[in-house]
């Protein structure tokens, strides 16, 4: 079988693992990438552009490659593709990492912000698809979204737009890892949701918790009513400043079978008053949303490129 | 002198009186629509229709007009230009404004929401001159905001983005008008200001509980703190969903000398944690930003309604 051109590599680098896919144009024009493979690979530690560099060679195999993006859980400036700051991986902080992948394999390349690529993804080719302004929400150990307009995540002024996370629900609650108090993730972040059910005397992850909740168990009832509580005023706020015309709801904690989000949009129906709510669904791209994001990404930076070129 | 051409009126209504003026394009592309008159008349009652024609024939005096834009504090069809509803002016509820002015005065005529005129023109050519992404305020009765996007306000998907005013900044507080508790506007709307001042032991209008906060009157300097405080952290909230690249605040209670809107600034350049804060500013234009922002969206419908015309 001849492999499609142009292919590009779509990299979604996490704390612990990389998830690549390689892909080829969709069959027509605003489809999803076509993907050919897919993996995952540990995240390198110490000397991640080498680790990157071969994380492409398995990924394309004996295949060439013809545009590389990769997806970063920090803070990347847009015009340079340098990580600007990353959580959970030090050895990436203010590195150009977008220069020195492009020089290391000589591809045109991307970094771009992992919430960002999910959210491309699910906002065009997900539970977003057919809607022109789409929120999304990432559920994990932090509350990640993006606002994606007319298929492109719009990323403010200066670039940190989008943080529900941070929103305050509870003023004067508990410190959040930003420095403010009563944030949205220190109540629904895994670990605020996973303390709280030890606190309760539940045992497990929050996806055991979440599983306890569809049982019925009091205890998770509690923690569970509590966290889609907030996540429900913070998306009533959402509505009252954004006005998105759908929300979508992933990450870890919003996998099937979707307790919270369903409790969260049925808290949000109940409580608004003026806001106009749009369709609050759960994602339905799963773990894959951003290597293929990055992929896409990819695949329109070559068009940029050749643009470039031809000027 | 002969009147320039062609010549727009830009109604702003009011729930006492309608403020307009007659204008014609700036002499420069992009510069402010160049006031030739403006007044203002009393709220027409019963017949708002025929009331708002004789403000037209008021405004433009003997000279020729060529478009109109009404600006209504309510929710307006965009589409249709007619009044979905509107808190003070009970006459105007459900009225296919647009239409009826349109059939009455044979001219284009839009209608849009108040608070999105005045920030029109306050992102164009007052305090957000020069950026492209600017969020306005304006500080009265009730709170309006908006978010204006390369000189246009996103409205939203249901046209109802912007209302940082019913943002919750006090969990259980004070019933809203809206039916939410801690509303923004429960805090910083211009009566709970002047009932917070009144308790107290203060008497007079905000504006007098301004001038007495300027004054060093502990009694105010508590009220006003607490308002400024509240203002604040709803900004916080606006920084860390939307990430504008300016925030300009304006209305009644933000005019000279600006000690609220001071003072909320200083608060969020304290309090802000991972946020990027951008200038925060008083309003320039005053009370006519709205009339202006018609105007210049007069001036705009004339070139679509030619556009279509050649088609």
């Amino acid at each position: 079988m001849s492999v499609p051109v142009p292919l590009v590599i779509g990299l979604d680098v996490g704390g612990s693992s990389v998830k690549y896919v390689a892909a080829a144009l969709g069959s027509a024009p605003g489809d999803a990438p076509q993907v050919l493979r897919r993996g995952t690979l540990a995240t390198p530690g110490r000397r991640p552009v080498a680790g990157l560099v071969a994380a492409v060679a398995e990924a394309c195999g004996s295949d060439e490659v013809h545009a590389l993006a990769v997806s970063i859980p920090g803070l990347i400036d847009s015009g340079t593709g340098r990580v600007i700051r990353v959580a959970n991986l030090p050895e990436l902080d203010g590195v150009a990492l977008q220069e020195e992948l492009a020089s290391a394999l000589s591809l045109p390349v991307r970094v771009i912000n992992d919430g960002h690529a999910a959210a491309i993804a699910e906002a065009r080719w997900g539970s977003g698809q057919g809607r022109a302004d789409v929120f999304t929400l990432a559920l994990g150990t932090g509350i990640a979204g993006a606002h994606v307009l007319d298929g492109q995540v719009r990323v403010g002024a200066n670039g940190s737009a989008g943080e529900l996370g941070h929103v305050v629900v509870e003023p004067g609650g508990a410190r959040c890892s930003c420095g403010q108090l009563g944030c949205l993730e220190t109540i629904v972040g895994a670990p605020a949701l996973q303390a709280a059910w030890r606190d309760a005397g539940g045992s497990g992850s929050p996806v055991e918790l979440l599983r306890a909740f569809g049982d019925g168990d009091p205890r998770a009832v509690a923690v569970v009513e509590r966290a889609a509580s907030a996540l429900a005023d913070a998306i009533l706020t959402l509505l009252a400043l954004v006005d998105p015309g759908c929300v979508v709801i992933g990450g870890g904690l919003a996998s099937a079978p979707h307790r919270l989000v369903l409790r969260a949009a049925q808290l949000v129906a109940e409580r608004a008053s003026f806001h106009q709510v749009p369709p609050i669904l759960p994602a339905a791209l799963g773990r894959w949303a951003g290597a293929v994001g990055s992929a896409a990404t990819a695949l329109e930076c070559l068009g940029e490129d050749a643009l470039g070129a031809t000027r």
